[in-house]
């Protein structure tokens, strides 16, 4: 079964080696990719977008292993929970909030702890010792139901879609990308033939269809995710605009100069 | 099947993830090697050169996917191409160049659009869209001829081999490695017993066989690659001489001071 | 066969790449996970640690490749060993040390060279062209007795254990993870309910049982490997107390403010 993992731990130490580790030992046949494990440290809100980014491309029964977890040895819960016919096992502390935001089949169970042969469970590595586990279990073919309790308040962080106001779309920035493209929370289909957007303070009104067709100038563009980026050719927007993730960008109908 | 991915994306965000949870979709028994992720954004000589570097280690049948795409969305092509017993997907813009370079063998076909299950095909990412669907196609048996049509002029980069000038070589620097390593494109069997390099306004005279039989000099080694590379026993030769990819390296016979 | 890599090569060269390929060449089956290829270079005590702080987690019959190896090319031996039901290749300089201060059953190997079909050995890459084959002939089934002669004087660094003077622990820094925490080499056990510890010329006198609980201040917690941790919730201990790996603390009973 395949195992797709997110944390926030980094490359340089063991920490994703040892939970993979600990769930090929429950589960030998498990294969392995990493969505990423450099979430900078602690940030939700991150970790839900790289969640949300990818889900739709992983297979039909695909387990995701989500943990960012600064409250980690807490009294906060473990999760697991089923959705768009995946799974997902981490802490519940909104990590999985935008991927909740789109399915509409979310099932959710709070996690009883489940041990590994090896290892006690410490206050300091639940994704070693108590989500490995889990998300084993579930590749061993261990029904969710199984895992724990019915849970009907997951947490949340606010939610994916924008606001609107009349002809006026209030987004955010929900990533800054490693080419500085600005991927916003506006759904590109949402938006009329022409239109323009505010971000940093700037007023951006060019729309193009690649990134090859732009010479130096900030425009706008449907991405990979059907949401509009901000973005440069060859450079970063998100840094000539100044702006990053949780950022506000106003859109407006019309090529207002 | 073994499919090795080499891409610019980085490994913060999800892209090679979405790649390779669509190729998963597609090809449930595909086992992945990442070449690298951390190609300079679009840097296609430095792509072309770690594609060469690690070609002859891939087992013969290894599907390479590689995306450094800066033209992505616009007219320029994607292409097939089986070489040397393996099989390469990827834009048209010159990264297989060194791999065919060395190869007598190749083949080329300008793919069709291969459209996933459940993707529609973006104009910012097509090593999910396109390329990605089709080296999962490859993985699953499906014929390359059954790709695309013929290709006779893929693009290409300057050829990888140096020139030569009756007794002098104008190589160039391929790549330098993490550790500061100075690789170029001279093989050291073209050279004589003894010969100097000139690189950043440096002559260098001195040549090891192996790194820790040397203190603190610059000097010249018979790479991994059979390639003459310039390196420093614990630091970087690259930093020390000024010199990065591109640059020329003269060689000439004699151990001239 | 699950084959378990650390090295020194970064992520940005195609040098894992390579070994991967020669693994995959020879022994098809192999599943391969990354435990750090960002080891700092040439650092054998940090690898070292990183070997040691995930091995428990790996599954029986784990095949460790680790390839830090500063002395590639010159007379340092290359070994194979067997340890706590798992097999370590690399070369003989201390890095599995840390590994065969906590077995108590290891037998160790001296590697006669074993040649991958289409590679000659280097003299800079004995990670590809010796260390890789060796695992995979394990992979493959080999008895490691198979691989050469026995030996019984592997290159050791300092023990890993804390030297101890009356009630006084004399332990060091083994490593400072992505977090910032400080992980020191002295059992949460060795330890009775009051301690303090000095550290960077600091008096550390707070302990917490998880990072939630904790404010700003810095404090000592039992960590994931059973070792007292110095830490900062949300910043890095190290670089409050200005301490790096090998460095003393000094436990001591009581509270003492």
């Amino acid at each position: 079964m395949l195992i797709a993992l997110l944390t926030d731990f980094g490359t340089r130490d063991h920490y994703a080696a040892s939970m993979k580790g600990v769930m090929a030992g429950i589960a030998p046949d498990s294969r392995f990719i990493d969505i990423t494990h450099e979430v900078p440290p602690g940030d939700i809100a991150s970790a839900a977008f790289s969640l949300f980014a990818c889900f739709r491309d992983l297979p039909p029964g695909t387990i995701i292993l989500a943990v960012v977890d600064p409250g980690v040895g807490s009294d906060r819960r473990g999760i697991a929970a089923k959705a768009g016919g995946k799974y997902l096992v981490g802490p519940d502390n909104g990590i999985f909030s935008y991927v909740f935001d789109v399915c509409s089949d979310v099932e959710v169970f709070s996690l009883r702890e489940v041990r590994s042969a090896n290892a006690e469970i410490s206050m300091t590595f639940h994704g070693r010792d108590v989500f490995a586990p889990a998300a084993a279990k579930l590749a061993c073919g261990v029904a969710i139901e199984d895992l724990g309790s019915p849970v009907i308040d997951p947490a949340r962080l606010p939610c994916i879609h924008p606001k609107k106001d009349d002809e006026t779309i209030y987004g955010r920035v929900l990533h800054v990308d490693r080419f500085g493209n600005v991927i916003t929370n506006v759904p590109r289909k949402d938006l009329g033939e022409e239109f323009n957007a505010e971000a940093g303070g700037r007023l951006i009104n060019i729309e193009r269809s690649h990134y090859a067709e732009a010479g130096g100038e900030i425009f706008l563009i449907s991405g990979s995710l059907g949401l509009v980026e901000i973005s440069r050719n060859g450079a970063s927007a998100a840094s000539e605009l100044g702006v990053g993730a949780g950022d506000e960008v106003v859109f407006r109908p019309g090529k207002r100069e």
